[in-house]
């Protein structure tokens, strides 16, 4: 297996209900590489800038994330991006971004991961998504995320991106949004007819929804925790946790796609648990494949 | 088994997306009885006023409803309801109420009903919940639904009740507001506390949660419906659908909770495929085995 992330490292500032957590590490691609990595090795490809305060081989030491994709430019800064979750944390306000680095060109993909088979895009302009692509010569498997911004203001380059990849991973709200239709499995269905044979719907704390081929369905629900500090990255540890698991048993089919959407949700409940990357950080593989015994106990009849 | 129902006839006026129904039948034991008539006898208490236009003994014709229990005064007039729902369904505004009938007397338990051994109090007033029943001998489980004017203006009322019941039927809103707590792990936990060991939390569209002894739990999506006329009587039906097979099997252990609990979805998901009865008049009971078994293959992994 090989599976490859292009996506943001962030310095975060969070408020919730639980406190405030002050410039800590975040961004899409960190949270999926530390998920992802309990199920195999990750090829890394992002940008920063010389104020980065993370070393980044240290936060990932020991977890097979393999760097070699990092770019570091001295000239820029770093994407900061600062948010306030509601009292419900079912709602949050972005306070301050600055995109920095991301505004730049993307960063290269290595040509030692060019031979990637499983890619997962993160959410960036679709346009960036197409470049970071056409650097991998024969993906097997590619998901991407998007955003309603992507959707409202580059929709061309977006339904473009649809027909070169396997499966969309996406909010209820933007699926909602892309498909111009409210209920879920039309809008599902809709995105398939647009080109992604896949679509999996985060539905946040009411879980998730796979459409696959053939009009094959399969709907989770999230982990019932009873712990929530901070929700920052969970839609991208549960795209880590479901890609993980596809490339390390190199298989697509219904079954195993199933069993990806339920450790996407199990790894996603473990980072909602803490700030930051502590709550995956305090973990391991038996802990993950614990609480994946339990959703099916809690969810099975 | 015997299974009684007490609870309102309506007469009712929907506004949806999909159209108008005007005067049509409605009420929560109405809907109740259709629901759990597919598993069995139902034991039908209720009470209309003289201008009720509906016949029910021929709306159950063929049902095993017995309406031994149904009083009609002729001095008085229906229960009527009007609301109308959200293009997207998932609000209702209420238009006008009409309590009647309902705010008089409840109706009497037939003697004949006396010896019922699985029992739902619809959501009326705790007092009257309690009334009808210490009119049953020897109840064996006892489930009741309730609302916010309740939990908000009779609240030592509900809390006395909780301590007689086996288990509260209750929305996810109106569980957060009696529990006083967001989370609805936690605030089936607290409700728990309070006395009723069985709490069914029913999320719409997002599905439902099951919290029993020892805090053993399951949580069930729901139906992927693509149709969706008129949600008015989805919890009515899934209680119906609930309490009809747990008196079917005679049992009311957590494996047949769980399996009650996926029958109470089935069955509400075709009350509001359609307007008022005419999604459960449409079905018989190999339509609602064969959604069951669909629901299995869509959650179970």
């Amino acid at each position: 297996m090989s599976l490859l992330v292009t996506g943001s490292i962030g310095i975060d500032t969070v408020r919730t209900p639980y406190g405030l957590s002050e410039d800590c590490l975040g961004g899409s691609a960190v949270y999926f590489s530390m998920a992802a990595s309990f199920f195999g090795p990750v090829r890394f490809v992002g940008v920063i800038g010389s104020d980065c305060p993370f070393e980044l081989a240290r936060v990932f030491v020991g977890r097979g994330v393999d760097l070699a994709g990092l770019e570091v430019r001295r000239q820029s800064r770093t994407f900061r991006w600062a948010g306030t979750y509601s009292e419900n944390m079912d709602d949050r306000t972005t306070d301050s971004v600055e995109l920095n680095v991301l505004a730049e060109e993307p960063p290269k993909v290595p040509e030692v991961f060019a031979d990637s088979r499983y890619v997962f895009l993160a959410n960036t302009a679709p346009a960036l998504q197409h470049q970071l692509l056409e650097q991998i010569r024969e993906p097997r498997f590619v998901a991407a995320d998007t955003m309603n911004c992507w959707i409202q203001g580059h929709t061309d380059d977006l339904k473009a991106l649809l027909k070169k990849i396997n499966c969309l991973i996406i909010n209820e709200d933007e699926v909602r949004m892309l498909a111009d239709e409210y209920n879920l499995i039309l809008a599902g269905r809709k995105i398939q007819a647009m080109g992604a044979p896949i679509v999996v719907i985060k539905k946040g704390e009411s879980g998730s929804l796979l459409c696959g081929a053939d009009g094959k369905q399969f709907i989770l629900p999230a982990y019932p925790a009873t712990e929530v500090k901070d929700p920052t990255g969970a839609g991208d540890s549960f795209a880590g946790g479901f890609m993980g698991y596809l490339a390390q048993q190199e298989r697509t089919d219904f079954e195993t796609l199933k069993t990806a959407v339920a450790y996407g949700t199990v790894v996603a409940s473990f980072t909602i648990a803490d700030f930051s990357l502590q709550g995956l950080s305090a973990i391991n593989k038996s802990d993950i494949d614990g609480r994946f015994e339990d959703l099916r106990k809690l969810t099975n009849f």
